[in-house]
């Protein structure tokens, strides 16, 4: 039996599990946290990323290695592919970790992205935005996710507090792009070369945190759809990906711009597991097995909407018709992700009409913008 | 976190933790087997089913017991039952241990069944036959599943051979039903009242162990679905049951018998995961939880095909368009049930050439009668 090694045991590798099981997999999930939500569904290593020894007994006991969190640091992931296959390859994780060698990769591959400059001293903040003008978005190159360690730029006065901030380590300073609105296209590559991709999703965040995604994407046409699989394609390729990779993706005056990867399956993709006839999760467990894989079509009209923070009453969620329900085993706390509702209706208008029910149970007047 | 005991760590066992774990359940399960494949999916109490010290070690570490397994001693249904809710009742595994009980509830309840006689001595044989008639089957009262324990009698001279097999334990002798084709019925009920129906399931059996469901059943029309609803509904109130109840049928003359029941998620019900709003194992969660039932419509038409005593590759399975796989995670063994595959599509045309597919795959000529 094959035993997939999983760095990161948080929702995703618990719902990659899930995924697996009927695959004929086991799972060994390797984490810094020994209260990480995937270890009730494998085995769980509870060691730092560092640890050499802890990293090497891990390879021992896996066939192959794959990560579900993105800072897993990329020395750790390179030590374990010395002695067996990781997949997506490190390079993908090195780059998505880095927003200017991914904004820089976009860049080379004419994938569009917003404007962007390196910041390093204060100085260069001063000759970045001479560059790139204001509005703009200061960010870390590293370590950055749901909104953390950004700082948006809208006078000359907001430079100094923002560098005092975040400054003192690698930054990017990014121009404002007045989007319309967010997709994101997440797409699988195999071992053998084959792609697949899911229809385009519509995302709203919140407080910088994914609040409700949309698939297909409404009013989303061929030629959009196809933009953004060139998109993805171009990326698979060029880092000899294997695994499933999502990217972030800003509609702009009918262009689309990428803002960033992640060389992982991703949140938006999570209305996959009942929306599509195969999920995100076993497409990606496919992929690095080299199996063949499965159909992205979908069947009906999906809504994602993230629980966070808070869990709503589960009879109230499961009360309506169709919802689908997914608690990750995670104690509550303030802007964690702590699970999601999925909808799938055949038609757009019987999905707002569910999607209002949730807002309801969730207390807020409206999901969307 | 909500744990549920679950008696018996089989297929059955995994796929309900599959289907819990995104409810945010917890699972722990009992079995005699150390290798039991629920293992991997929470934790395991390996012990016999009269180790009263591990029972009720057992049932301090849940929230409440289910079974997946049906030959879970009553007496130990009934001693956890002191200690922690179990459900379904113990009183309905009670009855569906045994086929005098079984069929005298039916006959109760107004239920057709075959004819049907007690047998326990050889006096009782002849008896028996004289009542019912050749060909009738001899079967053992308690502990027969997949055809085992059974004898068909067919001449006079076959009665004291079928006798000198099985007798010596409580046997029933069932009038031999040319019927027209095998159904099956599977219900839930809440531990609030709230029922739910799957729609009407037809079986193809080999050597007495299922080898296909289609679902819905073809040419089944509402009046059919409507006898089947009716029976499951009368037997669910008769038990006061909560949980998933399975109700193996025969259709004959335009009427429905009931052959059997088994008081657990079933054999026949697996196409619901992929091929129902809401699968029996979600639906067999939510009801002895006491949440809202799911939807039981469908997304389609759906055949299940076990997996016995090989396992096909799975690239060559999952090269399928819309191929579902589920292996088990369980040595090969002849006449095992390995793991199934699924397969949904929107009409019955293509739903044929996919089985011509998975057939081909199994090395068989078809896979109906």
């Amino acid at each position: 039996m094959t035993v997939v090694g999983v760095l990161g045991a948080g929702q995703l590798g618990r719902m990659l599990a899930l995924a697996g099981y009927p695959l004929g997999l086991r799972f060994e999930f390797f984490d810094e946290n020994a209260e990480a939500p995937a270890g009730h569904l494998g085995g769980l290593t509870v060691a730092g990323w560092a640890d050499r020894a802890a990293l090497d007994a891990f390879s021992g006991a896996v066939d192959l290695v794959t990560y579900e969190f993105e800072n897993v640091p990329v020395a750790a992931a390179e030590r374990l592919a010395t002695r067996v296959p990781v997949f997506p390859p490190p390079k993908a994780l090195d780059v998505a970790q880095d927003r200017l060698k991914e904004k820089s990769l976009f860049r080379r591959l004419d994938i569009g992205t917003a404007p962007f400059a390196t910041v390093d001293t204060r100085v260069d903040l001063d000759s970045a935005v001479a560059e790139i003008g204001l509005p703009s978005v200061l960010k870390t190159r590293t370590q950055g996710y749901d909104g953390k360690g950004q700082r948006v730029l809208r006078r000359g006065e907001d430079l100094d507090p923002a560098f005092a901030a975040i400054g003192g380590r690698p930054l990017i300073l990014e121009g404002f792009v007045p989007f319309e609105r967010e997709l994101s296209i997440i797409a699988a590559r195999s071992r053998t070369g084959e792609t697949a991709y899911w229809p385009l999703i519509e995302n709203v965040h919140r407080d910088g945190i994914l609040r409700l995604s949309i698939a297909p994407a409404s009013g989303a046409d061929d030629a959009l759809a196809d933009e953004a699989a060139a998109i993805a394609a171009r990326t698979l390729e060029a880092l000899d990906y294997v695994g499933v990779l999502a990217i972030e993706l800003f509609q702009h005056e009918g262009r689309l711009l990428a803002n960033e990867m992640a060389p992982r399956v991703h949140n938006s993709g999570h209305w996959t597991i009942e929306g599509a006839k195969t999920s995100q999760f076993e497409n990606h467990l496919r992929a690095i097995l080299g199996l063949p894989l499965g159909a992205t079509g979908t069947t009906g009209v999906s809504a994602m909407v993230n629980l966070i923070g808070e869990t709503p009453d589960s009879a109230a969620v499961l009360a309506i018709d169709g919802a689908h329900l997914h608690l990750y085993g995670k104690p509550a706390r303030p802007g964690r992700k702590l699970g999601h509702v999925t909808l799938v209706e055949p038609e757009r208008a019987t999905l707002e009409s569910a999607l209002a029910r949730i807002a309801s149970i969730l207390h807020e007047p409206t999901l969307s913008r």
